[in-house]
């Protein structure tokens, strides 16, 4: 398997039983064994194995097999059992997400994720928004938070080893991937300065942490590895981004983005990085507008308008009746009310183009998009005026801010080779759409590769490559970090973003082409 | 200071307020600034420095001293406080013996002691012979021993900081030397191969331990460093020694006898090292005389007898009446009888010699070195037949241990620059008394050099240049150890011992002339 060196090794070890001429400890003959497999990396050897191996040793036959786990500084013994019932090597990676932590159990002999568990992080009672959790902190509630989510993990592991037929006691390493908030809640650290200026976490680079001192039931000496994070709206979730799609260990250049509350971007190669967060507005993930869902069943995904009788097609997930509408079925959209000039390039609704479906909501119009004969709650699914402009404030601070980026390294969007699309809904973005609508750049629709749970694949391969750790800390040296609130030209570039596509539209010379945009 | 490049550093440090263009976390800051100091060595952040870190920087203006000790792997942060208000650094070192435990609170900025404690090892409780308390152990004490142990260590913490006017939290390292078996105890391990063939403890080399590991109440970041064993019988103690006499560090060879219970011995120079351990015999330390004691007030240390009238000089410890026989009283003992005629070349008492001192106890001869009118128990002080028998044998193996490696190498005596004697009584022994009755090798008495509490030394050494436990490491790989009890020339050497000062004369040429011996 291609860079398959992961953070746990295992090796099967015989000895010979001590003599007069041979009278060293078990330690050190353990030790000595290991230095020769590690190449005289440094092994540290705690305390507790140390007790149990003069019984383990003889009591096996001098068969054993030793564990052992890449740390901070070397490998670290993490037990040492007798070779004929050999425990289990595991590991766990986990995304951290602050609306779902979805679990991986890897076998770390195979390289295979043999379990994933998706659950729902349970801070949710204290808000959806992160910003109420952080509220929920500063009144006393951090503890509180972090328990909430050890015992999450402690659940989900005893779960997923039991569907494994192995014990928590046999998982001997944990990365985590999660925004810089949700890995300080985690870790009981004051999240108070992330949300205000001048926007400081209280730690950027987690050093590696042992079981005991978070109460996490697997292995007592089993590393404990939260990627870092850049600053406070760059986290480690976008590190493990970078680390899934190895922009950071090729030549050409890539993008990354997280599409988000906030986005996030990366552009850069192996030699170079440059990242910026910037809000881009929840519109886009349809939080906030007026039939906006999650991703769920009932939400409307995908969105078509016949340029020729204007009648609409939608299409929902598991195809339920629709409730609302999602990130991806508001692009889709906004994009074909545009195609279909049920919207100007200023975003006003054109009323006259198709009255059947356009109507009042309150003093505004709207546009309905699923009528309550057609719908699961009997209500309309519609966007109205406001909802259009948001949507467009929100995909033009996208663009701005992709665009502000690429201007700071003296490049153009055609120079990008690869486009990673990651977050909640990376997947599900039609970047046609997208670009219709000025959100993405005009480029090749091949660039554009969706990255899937990239904060799960971030964290899985850390721990089936035990040089990432290395990695991230010289990814994380090597990022310029472009602070978006400094930046006076990101206020005036937005203006001409917030336009479909653009007011230069030099900028989407295949979008003007087709929609024949003058 | 001559290597004065201690264990734990202070830094004070000053920061600036974070502005959006520098929101690095008060993490990153310290880690920033400190690498610097530390030359880019690496740096281990603990958790709860972190969760407090963001309160502490604004709260001290951001003048802070941050406190770093060495660890296995670099450095490891161990505190960081306002500046206004700054830390004691302080270090302890402990001589871990089985009769009595030293410790030496050091300060690590003046790199001066400025405390001891010795305290009774309770451990004594169950056995003054270290064998009883591995047997005690076997038998399901081991937990007992070791929280003895601790609890001493805490106590006597806690006293010596109170009289240095300092907190617990204040001790940022410890450093422990003992012998093979005090150290199982302290760490709770298994001894019971100690003192058995093959001869095995349970471990070598210590990893750095964490005070939370063992109970320890002082700083929960202080690494507790444990100085390693050779082997069963050559413990952390003599390593404490070669440290402390620096015969490792130079070119000229040296050599190390720690006399005690057991002979221990080490040769060498920087390029090489050669140990060897053996039974001596307790009778050098007095134990198992008939008038043997510890060295205590009114225990004889220094015995002279005029070679015109055959009366007895004696010096007592605190000049009290005495009560019986030291180490070093035996030894002066043995070599004025035999200078005045009182014993023969095979030890046999001449009672003719001086029929006023001679007696019968029991069945056998005794020579009185101090009548019962002079003593504080009414008692006569002697030395019997078979107790200088018992000495002839411990003084022959002594010197028997010390040929063997002297062989071991192809050297003689003579090469010996430094000749180190270590050990309970080692600084109270006369060389030349020594000399007289062949128990150490007749060379010029400018090269012995007392070692003073080598252990004690050895221990505060580390706290003192933190280059030590490498170096430790180094010696630990480079000794050479003779299995004694494997070595036929042994047996066959100690026969020409048993004589004072030896059968063969010309290796004691200046006694032979002194004394006008053939």
């Amino acid at each position: 398997m291609e860079g398959f060196d992961p953070v746990v090794r295992a090796y099967p070890l015989k000895f010979k039983a001590p003599t007069l001429g041979d009278n060293r400890s078990p330690e050190k003959r353990l030790r000595d064994a290991l230095s020769q497999e590690l190449n005289q990396e440094q092994l540290y050897f705690p305390l507790q194995i140390a007790r149990e191996l003069p019984d383990v040793l003889p009591s096996s036959g001098y068969k054993v097999r030793a564990i052992v786990a890449k740390d901070h500084c070397g490998w670290r013994l993490c037990g040492c059992v007798p070779d004929e019932k050999p425990s289990k090597v595991l590991g766990l990676a986990v995304d951290l997400g602050s609306t779902s932590v979805v679990f991986y159990l890897v076998d770390l002999v195979s390289g295979k994720t043999i379990e994933t568990l998706s659950k729902e992080n349970p801070q949710r009672a204290h808000g959806e928004d992160i910003l109420d959790r952080i509220i929920f902190a500063q009144r006393g509630g951090l503890k509180q938070l972090q328990k909430e989510v050890i015992d999450l993990f402690n659940g989900s592991a005893k779960e997923l080893c039991k569907k494994a037929e192995a014990t928590t006691s046999e998982l001997f390493f944990m990365s985590v991937a999660g925004n810089t908030t949700m890995c300080h809640f985690f870790l009981a650290l004051d999240p108070s300065h992330i949300c205000k200026e001048p926007y400081i976490p209280a730690v950027n680079r987690f050093d590696i942490i042992f079981p005991s001192e978070l109460g996490l039931d697997i292995n007592p000496n089993a590393p404990v590895y939260v990627l870092p994070n850049v600053g406070s709206y760059f986290g480690g979730d976008l590190i493990a981004g970078i680390l899934a799609s190895k922009m950071a260990e090729r030549e050409e250049i890539s993008l990354l983005v997280d599409v988000g509350t906030n986005a996030e971007v990366v552009l850069g190669n192996k030699d170079w990085l440059v990242a910026c967060a910037g809000a881009a507005g929840p519109a886009l993930e349809g939080g906030i507008l007026s039939c906006g869902m999650r991703a769920q069943p009932g939400a409307i995904e995908r969105v078509e308008i016949s340029p020729v009788d204007l009648s609409v097609h939608i299409k929902t997930i598991g195809d339920e009746p629709p409730k609302g509408l999602c990130g991806s079925g508001i692009i889709d959209l906004l994009a074909a009310m545009f195609e279909a000039g049920l919207v100007d390039q200023t975003g006003k609704l054109m009323i006259q183009r198709d009255p059947s479906r356009m109507t009042k909501i309150g003093h505004e119009w709207a546009y309905i998009v699923a009528f309550e004969t057609e719908t699961a709650h009997k209500q309309p699914v519609y966007i109205t005026q406001s909802d259009i402009k948001n949507l467009i404030r929100s995909k033009g601070a996208m663009y701005t801010i992709l665009n502000v980026v690429i201007q700071s390294v003296g490049i153009t969007f055609d120079d990008i080779e690869n486009f990673y699309v990651a977050g909640a809904f990376g997947n599900y973005i039609d970047p046609k759409k997208a670009i219709t609508i000025g959100m993405l750049p005009d480029i090749p629709l091949e660039r554009f590769k969706p990255l899937g749970n990239s904060a799960g694949k971030g964290a899985v391969r850390v721990l089936l490559d035990s040089s990432s750790m290395a990695r991230i800390d010289e990814i994380c040296d090597k990022i310029t970090y472009l602070e978006m609130n400094v930046r006076g030209d990101f206020m005036n570039q937005l203006t001409g973003a917030l336009f479909l596509p653009h007011t230069d539209l030099s900028r989407f010379p295949n979008v003007a082409k087709r929609l024949n945009l003058r």
